[in-house]
């Protein structure tokens, strides 16, 4: 059987690592970029990773597409763009994945896959997987990805009620591919119970770090904010009880454990922040706390972090 | 029966104002300065005010004080001091306060009166009021202070208990003072209920124009934050409750009515953290969250914007 084809929607610091990843296990891989398309069709991709080597991909091998519509269809989609782009996602999908193919949502938070399932062509027509990157990688130019460390993809499959799926076959599939590729792996009977988790870390860090425009130490070693950040854990906690996902106390503490022993860390929002790109505040606020509101229970300090997020979020666009 | 004597404990924007207002009454007034006394001294204190003219007290007029223990006592000490000074008071009243005279705190916030009458030579010895000033008022220089609008005074007595003290005759007779040199005044019968209703309008919008690093119309302007500013006032209404004083909900609808009408304003606080002052966290938050928690009420929104700020005001310190 042939290696499975690759589009990678999005090729950033997180899309652009898998592919060269992918690519040196020796799957074909198409991507689709923006505006660093014919940069990357004359130059390559360039990802250099601390631990792994040189992973470019020449310009020879390198597929590179602005135009979903031109692009081969693919046995599996990662879609490594930022959640604020998924009102693309329409667009594009259709196009790309093959009849009977995988679309990974390889993407932070919660419930952006049921908004695949029901883009026309693609919801009845494929497998939709989640995937959760614990990954430090960093853009830094056109078609040059820097890996820093991590890499690890936990993978689990959707169902529409958030239920278990089980570790299917079609995660096997595609988590194996990334195993081979050198990609530490775990695979999730359920993913939102694996999406849940992921926020508990992603819900206080990253919009406290917008708000006090500060980092991770400072938050955790601070007192009041230490106390803050605990509150919103368990308000995460209580949300995913809400929807049926059961996170015992001492993954919180494992958390703020490892928080404690990280350097002085940036959250991924916080660099969108300063970067001036839009906050991902749907799949890591909105959609918790609507999940949570619609089992009945309300999450009032992670919402007042939400509110106070869209106004720093408005200012930017404004 | 002479005019009562007057000693001003904190003659800033708000201290220096009602100290001009005073004088020009016809009251003795004592003015406890710190790094202006020299400036007061040599060229007496400066107060211009849009709606009254020329306030100022000159030099043979001004009593400038860098010393409490050189005053005399006065009848009626007003402390226009922020609430962060009040570690000073034990250092200050026992010499200014006559005997069987009246302490006035001219202050934001809540429960800072307990604090006064705890002060060996004072709490048993005095009368201890306080004041709640809606003022707009700005110190330009040394001993310069420029008054641009308002300054009503409510006026109420403390009781140990937090009940009714009613309007006794202390309130009338400094009220009656202040009414006199042109001050419009209310007199309150229950000064922690006065205290609570100002914390409706304190509470939000002090804390959300630092953290949120704004001002009140845009606040008020944006979805999310009004709706926060809202559950706040709420939280503040439901400490007033658990503290026994009922605050009607057309009273929170008109504070947030009275914001919409004003134009872009920084509240205290913001101008406190700009000026790289300590933010006067425990009278405006602390105090409220305990008094209420003390009566089995969490106030969980409230608790997360204090502890915001006592990070940011962390960082102003260091």
């Amino acid at each position: 059987m042939p290696p499975r084809t690759y589009a990678i929607v999005g090729v950033g610091a997180l899309g652009g690592f898998y592919a060269g990843r992918l690519h040196h296990a020796g799957h074909p891989v198409h991507l689709l970029l923006h505006s660093d398309a014919d940069h990357v069709r004359a130059h390559g991709l360039k990802v250099i990773s601390e631990h792994h080597g040189d992973l470019s991909i020449p310009a020879n091998a390198a597929h590179a597409y602005d135009d979903p519509a031109a692009m081969p269809r693919c046995d599996v989609v990662i879609v490594g763009l930022k959640t604020t782009h998924n009102h693309l996602l329409p667009g594009i999908l259709p196009h790309v994945v093959a009849d009977g193919g995988i679309v990974v949502m390889l993407q932070n938070g919660l419930g952006e896959e049921r908004r695949v399932a029901e883009i026309d062509g693609v919801g009845g027509r494929c497998t939709i997987l989640g995937g959760l990157a614990f990954l430090c990688s960093h853009k830094v130019g056109p078609g040059h990805i820097h890996h820093l460390d991590y890499g690890q993809v936990r993978f689990g499959q959707y169902t529409p009620d958030g239920r278990d799926a089980g570790v299917t076959e079609t995660v096997r599939a595609v988590a194996g591919d990334f195993a081979k590729a050198g990609v530490p792996v775990e695979l999730e009977p359920n993913l939102d119970l694996a999406r849940w988790k992921k926020l508990v870390w992603n819900v206080p860090f990253n919009g406290l770090s917008v708000v006090l425009n500060t980092t991770t130490d400072v938050i955790v070693g601070h007192a009041d904010t230490r106390r803050l950040s605990a509150d919103l854990m368990r308000e995460v906690q209580a949300g995913a009880a809400a929807c049926g996902h059961a996170i015992d106390d001492a993954f919180l503490d494992l958390m703020m454990a490892n928080t404690d022993r990280m350097v002085a860390y940036k959250p991924s929002m916080k660099l969108d922040h300063e970067a001036c790109r839009p906050l991902e505040l749907e799949a890591i606020y909105g959609n918790p706390i609507r999940a949570a509101a619609s089992a009945g229970v309300a999450l009032p300090r992670i919402t007042m972090l939400y509110q106070q997020l869209k106004l720093i979020d408005a200012h930017r666009t404004a």
